[in-house]
């Protein structure tokens, strides 16, 4: 237990944290947050397709996707990289599996969650796992489950950024000014070896939400400048003293 | 001009943002706010039955909102009540009657803005008055309105409750603490002599949405304790750098 | 002023009530209802292509619908057929306009009202007359319009059928078995000569929701059979004293 | 058999009948229904906050859970309480578990059924448990599910009212006027010892239920009064002869 | 393998693909595509209330709609009929059902496929279908999977139509004339000797969409003849070097 | 009149057709069609905020903004491009006006037509100029407007990408390629000295739907690589011969 704030990340496959929220981890981070990510799979089946067109092995490819998030995770400044290994594409949790999820929710007691958008038909597993985080949470803020532990507040949960945004049905309503992390964010996505060509594809996108930043914070009159940010869509309300 | 920050409350009716969004407003002022209301109509035709029922005239129905409206606006210490008097039931504002909002807007210069729901079957001023509100907002927005005028930034725009919550689509995201301010809400609404019925409802609205603050920040573990409060839909995403 | 139960049918174009709610019509007025048609419109301009190709003039053209609608109102025992006569293809009512059709309002005091769906990318006339449907029930319902009169319940607004329902996001929530009056829609129906590949059409529309009212009513255990059925989507909720 | 009607009441957990439509339950009780409430799990891991507070064991929570579960259905005059004790949070039924379901929907044959929302990311059992109460009833339709039993009609499913109504995506269609039975409602509710709270929060959703209720049945003009109300959203369309 | 286009219908039942596309699938098979239709069921304890009234047994139940969809796969030219026996009512896949399902995905490698609405209240294994078709649509794309197997490109999933559309809020995109091939069409539908009562529903339903056909490929103006069409839903973007 | 193929673009400032469908005007142009744009104000009182810093008066402004999408033009190869004049923030036709709009669009007779999102609380000349488009469609499609004429037959609306898509509510359903074409949109766009940072912006998103492009077409197994591509969401079905 620590006196720092905490949030924690849950992410389907070994590389969403990266793309998705990476700047967010590195920027709580810096703001004396641990930031623990969940990584349900490795994406070993279903987002390693370089690595098995050059024939490598179930166990190598795991291997790999895990170095390459270790290494990511450590770029981001990461409190703990902890990997479910559950199998991906699809992914499935029986009960046991989801009381380990709820067991690490516990454990950190999040100020704030991250996980994938409700809707994705491109990807049953992003929106399977957004299900699931939902579920995890109402478990561990049961006073019934292993009576004794200390039991889950009512953290938001973020949905951060899937692919293709408007065919998920996701809307952002919270815009994260990322700048200062930036180069973190960018190393970060060059751990991932086998999908080069989403490096530039997630900058293109940060460059994006740094114009809805911008817009959003007062456009051409009085706008606060900004060069990359994340963007996330809340699934609860907030509670405030001031709007 | 001033210094202080400061927000502006677009009501359709003389009475909504009393209801509505007096728990803000009261809980701004006493912040250093200078809040200011405009009201676009009295609410004379339809949200007057019983000075109607007492065979009251016109002018004089609109003079009796108009006293109850300038008390209830001193009770939560509105910066200044700014009556339109443009007609309701139905409300209509022509090109002159919006340029005299956008020039309101840019007076105040507001933090964050506030009006109706954006659907309302039982009253079309309500989602009319929304959908004016966004006009307006762009027009003041425009740097060729009145060159030469300070043009808006981006003010929030957050839309407060309305009758019937669930029929008009409206879904709140934020909720806001108004307990220390309870008293001058529930004066302002006294102020209202022709819909005593409304003072409890609305102290039981204020009443279950503390429940869902006190649900949001914590529930059974760590919520922080709420009388009363109000809730409130945004329109834009949010710019911050911390989540 | 009379004892029996009222109904109004708000239509954008001469003929939209036959269509999309004959049965309805004549079934209510078999019940002892006195129904009232308003015709905002002989849809003169959008809806009488076969007219138009004869070389008929405008006045020709209206005339026609006029007698076809009358023809058909009669056919249906419609009580009243009010036609308005204000353009189509844009229908376009100014504020006087409404007024007309609140003082209808009024004077027939419905226990139902019907118009057009809320969405139309077709035909914007209708989904205009949907809103202004709701604006005059609005303004019927002030006490302060046209003090002394009396003022508006709070009747149901039915939708009813448009066409390709689901392009209009139109969803019926009730089915009225119209089997009883079934001849007489047909009836009706054929007094729109220059719409005569509508006829089957609406009748194939009524033998489907037959379908859908003995699915809804009990399937295949149970389902009372029904050879004709009209849809609706209601705008508010009901009230009731038992399920 | 018996020649009542009956109605039957799926719910998550022990306690949900009572706030979400004890009202419903002792009114068609009075109204010669036999009522059926089948509670799926006692909510002894999630919403038992209080005596888990108290160092209570699980068995102890379930039965005082179902002690207060059975004296708040005496005083709503439940028909038969069906306890299947399934586990809560999360609830889970696997195909046996759901063919119990499916023998008591048989067996009680319900004119109408009732279950949670939809949607509830809070609480994922309740979501859960109207997908499965939708599985069921299609099930207890299949005429070869159990051949030789009698199959289920087509009973509409009402949706009852979930906390946070907004949160969920649950508007109501239907308001129910519960005045006579308000008494009994609120003695139920306080049988939940472990909710305290909860009595004074939905006796203030019933007062506004009534406020809707008038709303809905003339307003000002000719609503009929009412202090208690319940509202519920429909699954399926009505099937009439009379709007 | 082949060089000849191909399609996949994923059907739950044993006759959907008949009444829901079985002219996409008469019509493609003239275009020279291979079209392959999986049955994941045979509907026999759900759609098959005729046989169970008349007495039979399981098996038989089985062996007669396993005839009726054969017969009908071979009226409409079908290239493949492959019945995976899974059961109905509910239906539900296993992983390794699931792989069956994947491994014909990939055998056929359609160039596009077909399932359910996303939603039916009604028929709950209807929208379980569609998305396992998604889930395994993804699984068939992952290099992972069964290495050195092709893997699959990125097929649109069209959605055929269910019945009550508008409750199951699916909204056709695309409509495609059939009229070529209706005769295949009625004689398929024919062949399920146990709804005949559907035989009649949907070749109204093709004349509708047949008007919906003329209507949006030019209407009063142009609009192009069409006795039969039918309507899908396409799940993904399509991708276009001309509009 | 030609025999050439013709599309209309309906914008409602006068650089909205560059930034959102610059790339399928030129395209199209190149595949032999004549594409008129219609600009119903230059943005000149609201996106133009540059000149206005700079000091420049209301004809300046509008003469510049004329000069540069009079260039934009060019370097798209717009057959016409028609400017309206008709003020923007807010831009506001009156029937009169509209019947220009309507008499372009049959003089034009297009086989397709674009225009904004339907939704834009950012800016409700957007949201307005969608909802005119489809109301003079409409009126282009009826006998009475000006008989004689030829009139409209059913082309497709499509609309083109808005700023912020996710708050538009704005969902692609088509990819075009516009990588043959892209030098002329880029130097269509750096026609627009007053929006330099537009430049980039929208050079990215068209990398970004290429990205997308490529996924649709088949992704990781056999998807058509794209440089660079535009978005388009469909109003009204399409109709086919073959999926």
């Amino acid at each position: 237990m620590t006196d720092k704030p905490t949030a924690l990340v849950i992410s389907a496959h070994a590389a969403d944290f990266v793309w998705r929220c990476g700047g967010a981890i590195a920027l709580h981070t810096e703001l004396g947050y641990n930031v623990t990510v969940a990584c349900l799979s490795f994406g070993e089946r279903g987002e390693s397709a370089r690595l098995w067109k050059e024939g490598k092995a179930l166990q190598e490819v795991k291997d790999i996707r895990r170095g390459e998030a270790e290494r990511a995770a450590e770029a981001l400044g990461v409190h703990e990289l902890v990997c479910f290994d559950k199998g991906d594409y699809p992914l499935h949790l029986d009960q046991e599996d989801k009381y380990e999820l709820v067991d690490l929710i516990r454990k950190v007691q999040p100020k704030f969650m991250m996980s994938h958008s409700q809707y994705d038909p491109y990807n049953t597993d992003h929106m399977y796992m957004s299900q699931v985080a939902l579920e995890c949470r109402m478990i561990a803020q049961a006073w019934g489950h292993n009576p004794g532990e200390k039991v889950l507040g009512a953290p938001q949960l973020y949905l951060f950024e899937p692919h293709q945004t408007e065919q998920m049905g996701w809307k952002p309503d919270t815009f994260l000014d990322i700048t200062p992390v930036w180069e973190k964010k960018r190393a970060a996505m060059e751990c991932n070896q086998g999908q080069i060509h989403l490096w530039d594809y997630y900058t293109r996108v940060a460059q994006q939400r740094a114009n809805h930043f911008k817009r959003n914070s007062g456009g051409m009159s009085g706008g606060r400048d900004c060069k990359y940010a994340e963007g996330f869509q809340s699934i609860f309300p907030r509670t405030v003293d001031e709007l």
